[in-house]
């Protein structure tokens, strides 16, 4: 038998109301539901939200967090791979549970991962009770070798990928158009057209890779990316920093899902000129991601919003711009639509991934406009409940494991920033 | 007999410690304390700092947060005058109140307030253990009996302060140069000058507000002070967003102490090129503030130290700039040597402004570099008790009485946003 899920008595758009969960989907929705056959939970007032999607990440980078600060990119860079390169799949095993942790805590219910050992990465959502879509890299560097044992082992994964528990996809992700040859491009977005997946990509994250590419092919990484055919409603761009009008409209024409990742670009000097407005207005989807904890240190997706909207409003010059409905929609319902997921909106028929705020806090007063107070007062510990798939993965701020978690990953991360 | 008490078990600066504080000074801090004269407080490995500084803000403003959002400048700041209209007495202590559970929650023990009925604010800091000092403001439109009954107010209740708890002082404050006559300008300075106070004022905010000086007088505003001699150390100038070379040199040759005030900037759109590191080249001392809760939402100057931190690295396009040991400098040694207090730091010596970290959270797994997990990774949930002047002001999350704070803001607030 379905388990059924009464909760009783929180707040939604405004309005008390209950919520009647039927396993994973939100069955009703009305200011009072009674139901026998149902599990009671008792809101208390608390204010309900869709859980955050995740658009972008890199959830084992965990490990990484903090180790080369105020660097230029070259060493930085330098100083993550070496560590990087050290990392097994243990290593990205614990670093994803402590990503996934630290998500939930911060109300994100749905992430995009583009990293390595997906098994592995795999197990730690599969337990967590998070949603997750682990994205395959292809990041060959032109190596003909390196691209056929990928290619294989993609096909592998994408076997096992079929026994995988529904909350968890798998997808596709071209690395970069500078670090992979055509021939895989077109494969990979093939691949994933095929058998209906995401294809995940860098795309124009800094002026010096964008603009090193004009010169050289006389095309932007948007345009070469058109040129290949690997554009669609499918492809999920993070970054996307350094668009000319061009590559908005060729953006839009295809209805890319495009990240942007606010405090990797600010923290690592990317750019900050995103184009919401207009990439919104040409026909893309535009999504939020805290890219790795490498570069953005944390993977708090409320913080990430408002910084987007503060940026937003500072560098156009416009404090009426990056209204805060379409913050809300950046935050849950755009990345929903992004990864093919039915959730993003709390209503009758989608997936029920909520998170419950308690707003007995000096942020929430006065409680003129909870938006407000949730985005640019609050932070995120706020957030005190989280619901993933109709189940609790959060409950009163504490995950199951999260002591071993924090343990497991100090000793690991130890290990590879020492050793 | 003067109280001692003996914090044990804390890290500072990557070391574990003893702090032996006598009254409200630290006395000694060694590996291992005894001493049997002291009561004991155990700090369970938790990583102590000094308190944060606000420099800038009007506390009382709690009480308009999120009333009016997404809107250009012109009607916020009608939204926002008409509410502040109808606050009296009674208000400015709730809500001043608010905003000091809010500062303690977020680490701060001493902020710079400039906001009307002073004695009510008064009242809040002094019963709840902050340091603070309140500047009384000069805003008289060029109106001369406005001016007069501003000036005889502002000296009675100086008479008064000179019988305050040591914790809070007074100071003088002029609105901006373009609310207040020369004149008047002057009188305030040299009444700060001779009785050792605070000089707190506003200077190019906005860009209309600089340029309109500039086409009327030929003066930028920085010009103008100091052609009216009002400028020296003592002074707090907030904002300061719009400087030309010579308003950089002329605040750093009088080693002004400029308030970088940058989620209100941001969200109001008043500019993002902050000149932290030409204000510091000239001589200037650069603190930060969150401004009032109408612009910023918050008061929460951690989160306001990692904004700026990242806005600089993203405008200058240069991930090397503000460097971590400035961010933590600008959030309280800076403020403090602005205030004339000595704190800012935890030595032998100074006064007892202590904040201490719980670092068992993901966001300091891996602590390869506390300094970063904090600023970029934590919220300020991770703040777990605020000493200031040698007292617990909060303990395990809880400010005495802050249940009763926010049930009388939201009454009060409610009322003036519906009058």
């Amino acid at each position: 038998m379905i388990r059924k899920l009464l909760v009783k008595n929180v707040v939604l758009k405004g309005n008390s109301c209950d919520i009647l969960i039927n396993g994973n989907i939100i069955e009703k929705i009305e200011s009072t539901i009674n139901e026998d056959n149902a599990e009671i939970f008792d809101g208390q007032g608390m204010v309900v939200m869709p859980g955050f999607v995740n658009a972008h990440t890199h959830a084992a980078m965990t490990l990484t967090r903090g180790v080369c600060e105020d660097t230029p990119l070259q060493p930085w860079l330098q100083n993550v791979w070496a560590i990087e390169a050290k990392m097994d799949g243990d290593a990205i095993y614990w670093g994803t549970k402590l990503a996934i942790v630290e998500m939930l805590k911060s109300g994100t219910t749905n992430f995009n991962d583009m990293y390595w050992f997906i098994p592995r990465a795999y197990q730690a959502a599969e337990e967590m009770g998070i949603r997750a879509t682990y994205t395959y890299v292809l990041l060959n560097g032109f190596d003909k070798a390196k691209a056929e044992a990928q290619k294989k082992e993609c096909l592998d994964i994408l076997d096992q990928s079929r026994s995988w528990n529904q909350r968890v996809k798998y997808g596709i992700a071209i690395h970069a158009d500078y670090t992979v040859d055509e021939d895989t491009m077109v494969w990979g977005a093939e691949l994933a057209r095929k058998e209906g997946l995401i294809l995940h990509t860098h795309i124009a994250e800094t002026s010096t890779e964008t603009f090193s590419e004009v010169e050289k092919s006389g095309l932007t990484p948007v345009q070469h990316y058109d040129k290949l055919g690997v554009l669609g409603d499918n492809v999920i761009a993070a970054h996307c920093v350094w668009l000319n009008e061009d590559d908005i409209a060729i953006l839009g024409k295809h209805h890319v899902n495009v990240v942007h990742n606010v405090n990797s670009n600010l923290k690592l000097s990317s750019g900050y000129k995103f184009k919401y407005d207009e990439l919104i207005a040409a026909g893309a989807n535009v999504c939020l991601g805290t890219d790795g904890a490498s570069s953005s240190n944390n993977l708090d997706m409320r913080e990430s919003a408002k910084t987007m909207a503060l940026l937003q409003k500072a560098w156009r010059n416009d404090p009426a711009t990056m209204h805060l409905d379409d913050v809300m929609a950046v935050l849950s319902k755009n990345g929903s639509k992004a990864l093919g997921v039915n959730a993003g909106e709390i209503a009758v028929g989608k997936l029920a991934d909520i998170i419950f705020i308690d707003t007995d806090t000096e942020a929430f007063v006065p409680n003129y406009n909870f938006e407000s107070n949730f985005i640019y007062a609050a932070n995120s510990s706020c957030i005190k409940h989280v619901m993933v798939d109709g189940k609790f993965v959060m409950k009163d701020r504490h995950v199951d494991g999260e002591e071993e978690i924090r343990a497991k990953a100090r000793e690991i991360s130890s290990k590879l920033i020492n050793a």
